[in-house]
């Protein structure tokens, strides 16, 4: 399947599917005289053979550990030493942190040289769609970055193969947020296919989605000032959650998806069945023990000092009227203290 | 005067004149919540009585100092630490180098803070015009950046009044070569209003006409693709000059300008003036001597590995048919080094 991209100039092809990146790669690397591979280490450790006998080839640390400053200029530097130009290409081979790293360098080496994604995680069907580069800083995650654009991104669905348990449901978070931005039918249907696992290999219609869905809220607003907030859907505590019990992303946007079904049915007057979500949610593998033994007051400090906010006082989340239709509201401390002593005695 | 960028949109307006910062500072700041002053150390000791009453300044290292990525990341993490937030402004106060690593951590830090350029240099006549922001590698100048437009440019001509000699001769570099880039006319009235010395206060029309020969080339081509590459004129011997002689870039420029004119008479079939030019310079206080002892092979490398050069073999120069009519031509490098060699006897 190839999505492409609807903005009014600098477009670009998502190509997703099984086993595409052998012709792919050749197709768009086959007119630029010169070619540079960033691959994650552990992938390429996991496809050898498959990368073996490319030129220049940098291995990059292995996953987060390559969203920081120092690993990046060192490539930089590494790169300008294989003589790249600026009208070379960087092909970054890896999951969305491998992705955000790789795109954020290709964005500054010259002031910008072409690069492609090839994702190979779960999660990355949300990472490399939006143009979004980061690199993290010891005041937190992804407060240095630009916004850059991809020649392509090649999503060979073969390579989550070797996916892990952890980051699979990690993916997954992600893949369950967009369906709820979608429609309910995809929520449903959905978690039918997926009743009591996750079905990696029949995954890619919800992948597809997913992507279509991301894309429809970053092409109205690219630089994030309104609609693509929406993409925070689960995360204003899902972030908070993950920095104070160390847990996977995904993991951590899960929970917070729960809250905001809960909260959602609070003061949208909705009703969402808050407890058919949550089972499901441990039938798939999701530990969602950490919701009973909240330490609130720091997961309060945590998300008044998300960057995305701008008020102080309080703090902005994103609700659902239905699945497919967000809304924004602001929640001033004292009540989402009330909230989340709430939800934490029912669930 | 005010100058209004003619991009396809983000256009801003480069204020150029003398007494104009404290109305105009004040114009723009109002609006913004935060604002944050980033200014060059030396800039902040000489104006100090200006500045000390602001609130969140950081004193950046002076010059190109600056231009490096560990006083670039702690200046991000200052501004973190003060809380800056995607709605605030950054006010960066200082010359080229102050302007290329200020523009640079507006550009990436929260992905992209609003910025104002306060040029205090003649030479940042020309780098505060085109969006280009930079820091070195040691590998070379400005190889990591990205491209990045101000919110404005206020240019208040007294601050140049505090410049030393040798930055006068710098900044008038990029001052004459945009006149050459103009017309005859801009030339002559140039060097006749700035016989015997350089006359920084009468300088402004020359410093309106350089801005805005070098926003119709960057407004054309703002990546760099093709015409804005005339900008480069005098600048791929200048930068090999530069490096080889630690020369100041302007001062660089003018003699890069110098052969500039020789090879265009020899390629093009011209009579640029030669003899009349290099005394003009020499008689406003540039040292050309330098053009006397060439060394050859090691300035035909520098230039070989110009970043700016996509082929190897032949090294691209911006030429001049007429003052106004830029015209790209390749030389090889056997060549080059005849013209070298042949223009330094008759220098
Ligand atoms: N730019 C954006 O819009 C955006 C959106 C969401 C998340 N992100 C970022 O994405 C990152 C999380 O994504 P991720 O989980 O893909 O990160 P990741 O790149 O760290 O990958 C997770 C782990 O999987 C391993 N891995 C990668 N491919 C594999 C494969 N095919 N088989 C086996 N193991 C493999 C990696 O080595 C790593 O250990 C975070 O840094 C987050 O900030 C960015
Ligand atoms: N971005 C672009 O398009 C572009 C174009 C041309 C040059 N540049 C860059 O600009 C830089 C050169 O510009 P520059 O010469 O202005 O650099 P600079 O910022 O290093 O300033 C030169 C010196 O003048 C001092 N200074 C600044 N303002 C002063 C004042 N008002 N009075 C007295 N001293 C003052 C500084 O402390 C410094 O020592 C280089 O780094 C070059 O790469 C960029």
């Amino acid at each position: 399947m190839d999505i492409k991209t609807a903005y009014n100039d600098d477009n670009y092809t998502i190509h997703v599917g099984h086993n595409i990146y052998d012709t792919l790669i050749h197709d768009y690397t086959k007119d630029y005289k010169d070619v540079y591979y960033i691959i994650d280490e552990y992938v390429y450790e996991l496809y050898e053979t498959k990368f073996s006998q490319l030129n220049h080839v940098i291995k990059a640390p292995r996953g987060e550990a390559f969203k920081h400053i120092n690993p990046v200029m060192n490539t930089i530097d590494s790169l300008l030493d294989l003589n790249i130009k600026r009208n070379s290409l960087i092909v970054v081979i890896g999951g969305g942190a491998t992705g955000d790293a790789g795109a954020l360098l290709s964005s500054i080496i010259l002031r910008g040289v072409d690069y492609i994604h090839v994702p190979t995680t779960l999660l990355s069907h949300d990472s490399s769609v939006g143009g979004k580069t980061a690199i993290n800083r010891p005041h937190g995650k992804n407060l240095v970055g630009t916004f850059y654009r991809p020649k392509a991104v090649i999503f060979d669905l073969n390579f989550l193969k070797t996916l892990d348990d952890e980051e699979i449901l990690s993916g997954f978070g992600e893949v369950i947020k967009h369906a709820m931005l979608n429609d309910q039918i995809t929520v449903e249907n959905l978690m039918h296919q997926n009743r009591r696992c996750i079905n990696i290999e029949q995954l890619e219609p919800f992948i597809i989605t997913g992507i279509k869905t991301k894309l429809r809220y970053v092409t109205e607003d690219e630089t994030e000032s309104n609609v693509r907030k929406a993409l925070n859907l689960g995360h204003t505590l899902g972030h908070a959650l993950e920095y104070e019990y160390q847990l996977k992303h995904g993991h951590a946007v899960v929970l917070g998806l729960l809250f905001m079904l809960y909260v959602s049915n609070e003061r949208l007057n909705k009703s969402f069945n808050l407890q058919k979500y949550v089972e499901y949610f441990k039938s798939v593998g999701y530990d969602v023990s950490y919701l009973n033994e909240l330490n609130i007051p720091s997961l309060i400090e945590r998300m008044s000092h998300d960057k995305k906010n701008n008020e102080t006082e309080k703090i902005q989340f994103v609700l659902l009227e239905a699945f497919g239709t967000p809304k924004f509201d602001n929640i001033c401390i004292d009540e989402l203290t009330h909230y989340l002593k709430e939800f934490q005695e029912i669930i």
